[in-house]
């Protein structure tokens, strides 16, 4: 039973790099937070400690930097491209890069033109594939917290000896989202569909009359699919942030569904994947 | 030499409670975080685990829920008062309440009335303290990230044999203001006041050339007393999130303040107070 | 083009249960983390919200507490073994169950047999998934920290026109291991079985001398496998801590590796596997 | 009513320094988290952005690291002492000097004598105050999580319109210790001293029969000062980690204090001192 090496890869992890232009009168920043995973034929490495295929995870980082400067960072996805295409082109070792990006968004403030202030928690991001075969791009959000008040129920669902949940025909639903999608093509205005994606994320989930949240998760999926040509592919993790309605009758009090207790742990969790039928295969997209 | 007991508190932490209002067409939504501290005549309990004076922080949780279906929640400053107000009137044992809130702000998303995003990570807090003596009220916001791109110097400060740091006439200037500032008189309009004192930090943030990022919290703190009567005094902690400049020669580009490595730790971090000189006494309001 | 609903799952996170067994002199205490997603025939909730075959979170949660009290809670392995059959043997759609635990070690103080303390931040984890076909476990360790302070060294890798880092024949080596390994059987004894294995990843990282972190994460996992037959693969996740020597030169002073700056990001991320020849298939062991 | 400036203070905050002292066979390991806050004539940086009185937090970082080369790192007390007076000693405009500590604990583990694991979440702290006044010297932990599984009660109290909770001659009690104590001298084995108070909180916490957590507190804070002439103060902040006996009468189980939730928000949190009467002033100590 002989022991082998499987699958690996690594890379310089989590590189935080801010570029900016500088107009005359007005700057653009950039503020990014960049994973590179290199790999290929790495068996060496890990059965003798040989490095010479293994480019320092060092020289991923100055690459980051130095390509901030030579090309500057436009769209998250197309400087992930490019990062992803140089180590595959210029390391022979090197068969597969997989460049993750986390984008924070700012917002101008003042009038200087220089002047910014980070925008919300939620965060855009991309990941890029990159071999001889393929390139697949994800592009997608992670925590933006929607909440809708009301126009969600929850009832019908089976019961058994340790079902102790009332059903329920006005609740709140509040989660923050974390979704994924893939692009069917490379041809892509990656602000734009990321802008519009995002709308449809928010669009189908304030519009939908909820009776699970495995329902508002199929609608936003498919809102994003049925608008968006270039994208074949969604995927969503919701976790159901419970808001519970306190019970005040001790204190001799109605609660007609204004006071809640938000609750941190446990909480729901509900994770799908909504698909065009001709989706072209995902290869390594999601690993 | 005896051993005796000092000062002390309890209470219950972060009671999580959200308020809806629910209109006709249009709800509105309160989300807080409540935290209560009393202290008073509570030696029995520490001494002897006699609690005849020990109000449970469970009841101190079970008031908030029902002051917020009671009296609705309208700013986090006045629903802070009165639950200070409560605990002193009604536990004789109990001479001082102090109560800190934590304000989460959303956002309207979509076209239903009832649907919300979480917006900025940034967040209102407020403090109140309120005994026989006297009440106090402090305002404040934590997390709002300010960035400046030009603008900022820092030179001209003594060297010993440990300095290193080359001096510069032009650098990012970045913090997380942490800022609260303290009210003179109860009568105000909590909401209005608090959109100016943050108006004025970000106006001054912007709007001055800086020489230290202490000047800037000084022009910080001036402002908002300048502009706000019903303020008495502003205290900052501000972190001067570093953003190193990366050396590109090695790749024989040059840098000419535009790539940035944004570091994590060690931060410089600076903190002061700006208060009138007719500032009425703070009593224990800071503790 | 039509749109479909591709792979789902759902359930209840983050159930925190603490189960106490109750002896005449001593207690015995269990913490542990449960997760549960459970997948089948669940297409109506998502097209429809017709929930008749979502057994609601809720319940899971409550069969978690209720499991604690009947069987008790030994081994996290056990238990989640347990919760996994239970919702796919009487639950008709649903056709897949994963239980995922995470164990927090606390030691006994004191001489009173009911005192305890929670001891390192590394935390044992378990993996159960349960379906018709088969019944997979994976067992294993976050958040344990191991540091060389010499014995590493690191050279001999590709230079290109970014690479600045220079060769080292003496480094610190730190990580924060995650670790997780695939049983071959069900027929173990969890609690030794986990014992040996964070005892040889352990053994095997203090007693290799390093020429990459790639070497050391391969030496972990083989040494696993050697050791234990019960075992068919390993993976890992090994962020590289950076410890930094600091340049002391412009102070007057050497630093002959005794002065270090660790730093937070980035940081390298090595990620392999290790497996025997012969490991049955993994099946949906590590989704 | 001019505008003045207050109190203010500024410095590095979180360098994380690793000092290694290798010995034949034998490396020793320190690692720590040193924070830096200065204060003195430093009016001119705020009012006009001089920074004539302002060294650079850069030099201070840089001074943390030569300290740690030149005279090693025994015990943070000493090591902040000694930054401390370097700061005030060498800077005109530096009157005082605040340095705070985190001492990560490594434990040793394998044979090689150059192998280490970062032991418990708990962390060893201090904060060292110097000026030309005077000199004080707090230690102490955080993040000591303890737990008694029995031996604590809790009823008594007042009931108001507001109360639920049950009075309980039996529930877990579990907090996580943040304890901090003052030194009456400088003339103190720093490792000594740490471990006896660390020793004598972990023995009164198991051996109190508690009727109040705050009865606890003071029985700790009391333990340390009647058995360490060296110490005159302790302040603790216990949280109460609410473990909830889960009602498992819906399916038919008792549940006779054996399954519990271990909540997260909210929580109790009990604040006190315990003092000699006879302590010297604090003066800054706790600022």
């Amino acid at each position: 039973m002989p022991i082998t090496l499987g699958p690996n890869r690594y890379g310089k992890a989590e590189t935080r790099v801010v570029a900016l232009r500088r107009g005359t009168d007005r700057h653009e920043l950039a503020d990014l937070n960049v994973s590179i995973a290199l790999s290929g034929e790495l068996a060496d490495t890990h059965l003798t400690g040989d490095n010479a295929a293994v480019l320092p995870t060092d020289t991923q980082k100055n690459t980051v930097f130095a390509f901030a400067r030579k090309y500057g960072i436009d769209q998250p996805e197309s400087f992930g491209l490019r990062l992803a295409e140089h180590f595959v082109a210029t390391q022979p070792a090197i068969t597969h890069a997989r460049v993750e990006i986390t984008d924070y968004a700012w917002q101008r403030v003042g009038q200087t033109g220089h002047s910014f202030a980070r925008g919300s928690q939620e965060v855009r991001t991309c990941v890029v594939h990159h071999d001889d075969q393929a390139t697949h791009v994800l592009s997608g959000v992670t925590d933006l917290v929607l909440l809708n008040s009301t126009n969600s129920e929850f009832w019908g669902y089976p019961k058994d000896e340790y079902t102790t949940l009332p059903e329920t025909t006005d609740r709140i639903l509040a989660t923050a989202v974390t979704a994924t999608w893939r692009h069917a093509t490379l041809d892509v205005d990656w602000a734009e569909s990321h802008a519009a994606a995002r709308h449809n994320l928010v669009d189908a989930f304030t519009e939908t009359y909820s009776y699970s949240l495995q329902q508002t998760l199929y609608a936003m999926g498919w809102r994003v699919l049925d608008k968006q040509p270039e994208l074949c592919e969604v995927r969503m993790a919701l976790p159901n942030k419970h808001h519970f309605l306190v019970d005040l009758e001790p204190f001799g009090l109605d609660n007609p569904g204004e006071v809640f207790f938000a609750a941190d742990r446990p909480y729901g969790l509900i994770e799908g994947t909504v698909l065009r039928d001709d989706a072209p295969t995902a290869g390594p997209a999601w690993e």
